[in-house]
C-alpha cells in the first residue's frame, strides 16, 4: 500500500458539533431572519440558468423595483453583501482620472472614498461631524467646486445613526451635470426613499437589514442616466464578476438571451425574494411606519432611563438608534453584559462613532414593540451592574 | 390624511408562494446540498463580530488548510463565489504592468486572462484544444519567454472535463521566479492537490462542489512567497472588499486583533464550515478514492450506452466527465429531456466546449453509485426519444 500523501490531519476542532447560540440581534445588522426565510434558505438548490432559478431573480428585480420605487430596468441583485455592492456601484461607474465627490459624516462614505480612490479616481470630500447631515447648500458648494461625475451619499449612515434628507438633491446633482448614488443599505424600508421621484441614479442596500435575509446578496439599480456613463466607459470595469454589462444580461435586463455569468448564491436569492416579497405584502408606508414608530418608543425608552440621543431629532434614523455611552461606564462593559446577561447584541460605535456611542438597531422581523421592552430591560440592568462594577 | 408618494404598487408576482422543485443536481455544480449542512444555514445568524462567529472563522480556516494540505496562516474564505476567489487572486497579486502567464484550456483560463487584461496586467496565455492539458514544457516555454510574475492553470477544468496534473509546475514556476496560481474550484476534494508539497503559491475554490455547500463562499490560501509579493505592491488593490490585508485581519491572520471589514455572509459560513468538517470526517483520501471509483463506473456505463468520452482516460477530472454529443442529436433536446423527465440536471458544453459535450458531475454528497445508476438511466430513455423525435 502507497504511503499516505497526506501531512496535515483533520483538525480536531471540526469533530465538534457547530455551535450556534440563540442571540435577539438589536446590533445594525444583520438582524434575526424570520422563519419564512430560514425556510426559504434551506430549500434544496437549483443551478444559476435552471427556468426556475431565472423566474425568481426576475421576481427579485420586481420586488427591489417596488422597493426603490423605481422603473428602472437595469436593477438586480449582486452576489455579495452591501460592500460589495458599494464597489460595484463605484467600479461600474467611475473610470481612472473621474472626479468623486464624497459626502463624508461617518464610516460609509469614508469607505465610499477608500474604494474611489482605489480605482484612481480624483476624490474629493465634503465633511461633516459624525451626527450631522448634508444640507443642500454643502453640496452644491461641492458640485461646483469639484464639477464630479458623481456624488456618493449615504441615506442611512449606521455607523452614527444620521437620516440623510434627500429632497431635492437629485435635481441638484443633476443641475450641474452630476449623477447621484446613495447608499441605503441601513434604511431602505425603514425610511421613504423613492428612487425615480428622487432623481437618484444609482442606488443600493443589503439584504440583511430591514429585509431581514442573511447577508450575501444586495439590491443594486442604475438609473437610464446611469447606465448611458456606464455605456461610455473608455475601459473595461476592473471586475468581471460585477461588471454591469455581464450582470444586465444574466439578470435578463438588456432584453437578449440570458447567458451563464457566475455560479450565483442560489440559496441567497430565495432568501432575498422571501424578504422582499414579506416587504411588499407588509407595504413600503406600513413599514416607514412602524420603524418610525418603534424607533421613537425606543428614543423615549433611551431618555426615560437618563440616556442623552446622539442625533438631534430632525434627523433621527429610524432603523439604528445612537445613544451617547453615558459617564461614568465604559461601553465595552455594557455590550458586554447586555450580550452575556440578556443574549442580546447592541454595538458600540464604529469608525469616527468608536467610544462615543452604543447603537441599537430596529430592523424588519426586529422591529417590534416587545423587542424595545427587552433591550430597555437589558439596558437598565446594565446601567445597574455595569457602575457598580467600577465603583 | 396625505396621498401616498408610492407610484409603484407591490408585484403580483410576490404574492405566490416561493416555488422550488427538487432536482438531483448532476451538472458542473452547484451539488446537492445535503440535510447536516442545509441545518447548518438554517441556523439563526450571529453579528460578523461575536466570538462565536470568529470561533467558527476559525474553524473553516482549519478546514481550509486540511483540504488544501497547507500550513498557511494566510487561508480564509472570500465573501463570494468562486470566480470572486478568481478575482480576489489575481487583484491582490498584480498590478498595473506586471506580467501574468495564463494556461488557456477552457472557460477558466479564458476568465483569467479576462479579469488580468482589466487589471492593467500584460497578459500572456500559453494555448491547448479544449479536452487536453498542459506539459511541463508547454509551461516553461512560456515562463522562458514572458517572464511572467504569475502563471494561472486551472486544476479541475470544469468545462472540459480535464485535471490538470500539477507535479513538478510549482518547482518549475519558482525556478523561473514566478508564482504558480491555482484554480481547484472543481477540483478541491475530489482529486488529490496538495498545496504545500507541490508548491502552490495561491489556491482557491468554491464551497459549491465537493463540499457540498451552497454558493456563496470561496476557499483562498496564499503562500509566504505569495504575502511577501503582496507586501511589495506599489497601489492598493483595486477592491476593498477583497482586499487580502483587510481580509487577513478579519479572519485572524495577521497576529493583530481582529476588526471589522464587512458583513460576511453569516450562514454562508455555517455551510462552509459543515461541508469542511464532513470532507474532514471522510478524510481527503477516502473522497478522492470515491470520486474516482464512482467516476470510473459512470465512464464505463457511459461507453456501454455507445458514447464517446471527451477527454483521454489520463487526464479525465474524477468529478466531472465529458462525453461527446452523439451524432444525430441535439445536446440541448437531451439535458431538457434529463431534466423534465427526469428531474436530473446534467449540462451542455460551455465556453469552447459549448455544443461539442454534455457534462455530467458527480461532486460531494452526489457521488454515489445509485446517482451513476439513475443518470445511466435517464440517458439512456434519452437516447431512445431524442433520437425518435427527430425521424
Amino acid at each position: 500500500m502507497a504511503a499516505s500523501p497526506l501531512r496535515i490531519a483533520p483538525p480536531e476542532r471540526l469533530r465538534q458539533p457547530l455551535a450556534v447560540p440563540q442571540r435577539l440581534l438589536l446590533g445594525p445588522g444583520p438582524s434575526n431572519v424570520p422563519p419564512r426565510i430560514l425556510a426559504a434558505g434551506g430549500q434544496q438548490l437549483l443551478g444559476p440558468m435552471h427556468p426556475e432559478t431565472l423566474q425568481i431573480m426576475d421576481e427579485i428585480k420586481a420586488g427591489i423595483q417596488y422597493a426603490f420605487q423605481t422603473h428602472n430596468p437595469l436593477t438586480l441583485a449582486i452576489s455579495g453583501t452591501g460592500h460589495c455592492a458599494m464597489e460595484a456601484a463605484l467600479l461600474n461607474l467611475a473610470e481612472q482620472g473621474d472626479a468623486v465627490l464624497v459626502a463624508v459624516n461617518g464610516i460609509w462614505g469614508e469607505r465610499a472614498a477608500d474604494i474611489a480612490g482605489r480605482l484612481g479616481a480624483n476624490v474629493h470630500k465634503v465633511l461633516k461631524p459624525p451626527g450631522e447631515y448634508f444640507t443642500l447648500w454643502d453640496i452644491e458648494e461641492g458640485l461646483v467646486r469639484h464639477k464630479p461625475l458623481v456624488l456618493f451619499i449615504t441615506h442611512g449612515e449606521s455607523s452614527t445613526g444620521v437620516l440623510q434628507p434627500l429632497e431635492g438633491l437629485g435635481e441638484l446633482c443633476h443641475r450641474h451635470g452630476c449623477l447621484l448614488l446613495v447608499d441605503s443599505v441601513a434604511s431602505l424600508g425603514g425610511a421613504p426613499i423613492l428612487m425615480d421621484q428622487q432623481e437618484i441614479d444609482i442606488l443600493y442596500s443589503g439584504s440583511q437589514k430591514v429585509l431581514s435575509a442573511p447577508p450575501g446578496s444586495a439590491p443594486i439599480s442604475f438609473s437610464e442616466r446611469a447606465r448611458e456613463k456606464m455605456l461610455r466607459r473608455k475601459t473595461k470595469p476592473p471586475s468581471f464578476y460585477l461588471d454591469m454589462g455581464w450582470l444586465a444580461n444574466y439578470w435578463g435586463c438588456d432584453g437578449k438571451p440570458r447567458m451563464y455569468h457566475h455560479t450565483a448564491p442560489i440559496n441567497s436569492f430565495f432568501s432575498l425574494r422571501e424578504g422582499l416579497a414579506m416587504l411588499a405584502e407588509l407595504g413600503l408606508e406600513s413599514s416607514w411606519e412602524r420603524h418610525q414608530a418603534n424607533c421613537a418608543y425606543l428614543c423615549k425608552g433611551l431618555q426615560d432611563l437618563g440616556l442623552e440621543l446622539f442625533v438631534k431629532e430632525e434627523a433621527r434614523l429610524p432603523t439604528i438608534t445612537t445613544v451617547k455611552v453615558p459617564e461614568g461606564y465604559d461601553w465595552k462593559e455594557i455590550t458586554a453584559f447586555v450580550m452575556n446577561k440578556h443574549a442580546i447584541e447592541i454595538a458600540g460605535g464604529l469608525g469616527p462613532s468608536a467610544g462615543k456611542v452604543l447603537r441599537i438597531g430596529l430592523m424588519g422581523y426586529n422591529s417590534t414593540r416587545a423587542n424595545v421592552d427587552r433591550v430597555l430591560r437589558a439596558l437598565r440592568d446594565a446601567l445597574q451592574h455595569c457602575r457598580q462594577s467600577r465603583l
